[in-house]
């Protein structure tokens, strides 16, 4: 994992160049969102889903920096005072608390518009109905009934009360989709048959998830130290979660039944995919 | 024109159904946010462009209705207190006045979102490659040396003093990449040969500097009752402008002189492009 992120902040280095021009500022936003640490789940996802398919590593990162370039808009959005106000994200200051408000709506609005030139490009692979089916898929995974409707539901569910099946589903548009996206990246790519990407699926299904479950436990449980971002914000905020309404000890064992199902996903790759299989674990188990 | 944006607005109600689901805020917002009004001159430029070169009115369409949801997110996040604080556009309350700053942040991502995803879809085009050079091209105008370049020059104009080389670039970022994209679109889709393709970006980009050299003009003699949107805003907030350095009469005289340059750079379609022509016009003679 180490090694992809690696690739991948090296990618996002050249496709985000400094710059002497006067939108300087903004590209300083952009590479400050984008560089210097987060886990780097979702290109890694890409990148080792890509390789089940035996895709071209120039072109998977491309891919995977676009998936990138999309998860720390949402971050930097997300952080901004008129949501959830988010002072620390990995162990820095926040984009707008480094820069400005204004710099880090732009710098977003800027990430989310070079993930699609990215894609788009015919350096992401040579036939241009895979890249337009890697701009659809994307698009659909981060609209308005992806992720970014999820976090209109992450709002609303500040003052109205969402039941388990409320939450799920809100979990699935905020996070899941773009990390299923991410798993389905390297089946587009690929241009595998139809059972591979439906395994790869279900497996991103579940394995967002937990994920999320997983992220909940971390903001009852973890410290700022650990995390790297500020924590309690939705016990603070009285937002139901899943281990608000599930208790601790049901989520913990919700996290793991899943960890367990995302690995039975993955049997039809044979032993090809134990990668894949061994971040179902990671997922659970991390303590950031 | 009126004719052109009756089927765009049409066609963004479709693109951009109400839903009974939890997100429905979000996408009321995206519908009052593009909705309701506009001159809708870019979807105007991509059909009157479209059909130069044959292009299936449907398809023109769908390009016609992105653009205007690029545009509508633009103003969108303008608008929000970090930005140029915006009380009225079109005559209506801003989206984060009738909604709030949250939900504008959110529906002006979703627009930028869901652009693309109408352009990668097979029903803009049924050649992939024309869709991946919308896709790019789209992107390109309005990513970081495109539009939100220009809005992050726009808020650095603030506190520096900008010459009018300096201007003319926020501007041309600003404004004139997205009027050129538009021209451009009919030419990509009607796979049109070089230079015709040249011919309306030459257009494009004096058209885009004359709308944005009225803009500044209206700023200074229109009336909000008028433009629909509050006025003198640049000169309170010390702005330079094409105004303030050229003063009204040299602004005036160098609106018009673009405008009859649009015409001369037209000749190549002999008579076959007068509705562009008389675009020029319309766009200098505005009081809105």
């Amino acid at each position: 994992m180490a090694e992809s992120a690696a690739l991948v902040e090296q990618a996002i280095g050249t496709l985000i160049p400094s710059t002497d021009l006067a939108e300087a500022p903004l590209f300083e936003a952009m590479r400050y969102g984008c560089l210097g640490g987060g886990k780097r789940l979702r290109p890694f996802l890409v990148l080792t889903s890509a390789r089940l398919f035996g895709v071209n590593l120039e072109c998977a990162i491309r891919a995977a920096a676009a998936v990138e370039f999309v998860h720390c808009y949402s971050l930097i959005h997300d952080d901004l005072p008129a949501m959830d106000d988010g002072v620390l994200r990995r162990g820095r200051p926040t984009v707008h608390r480094q820069f400005d408000e204004a710099t880090a709506i732009l710098a977003g609005d800027a990430l989310l518009t070079l993930a699609f030139e990215v894609l788009a490009d015919p350096a992401t692979h040579e036939d241009p109905k895979v890249r337009c089916l890697l701009v659809s898929a994307l698009a659909k995974a981060a609209g308005g009934h992806g992720m970014v409707g999820g976090q209109m539901l992450d709002l609303i569910a500040e003052h109205e009360t969402f039941d388990i099946g409320a939450i799920t589903r809100l979990q699935r548009m905020k996070t899941g989709d773009i990390i299923a996206f991410s798993c389905e990246a390297g089946a587009i790519l690929g241009k595998a048959g139809r059972p591979q990407h439906q395994a790869l699926r279900a497996y991103a299904h579940d394995l967002g998830l937990a994920f999320q479950i997983v992220d909940d436990l971390l903001d009852v449980e973890g410290t700022e130290a650990e995390t790297g971002k500020s924590v309690g914000r939705d016990a603070a905020a009285g937002k139901a979660t899943f281990v608000s309404i599930l208790g601790r000890d049901r989520a913990r064992a919700q996290a793991d039944m899943l960890a367990r199902q995302c690995v039975a996903h993955l049997e039809i790759f044979d032993g090809r995919a134990d990668l894949l299989k061994a971040v179902a674990g990671f997922v659970v188990a991390r303590r950031t």
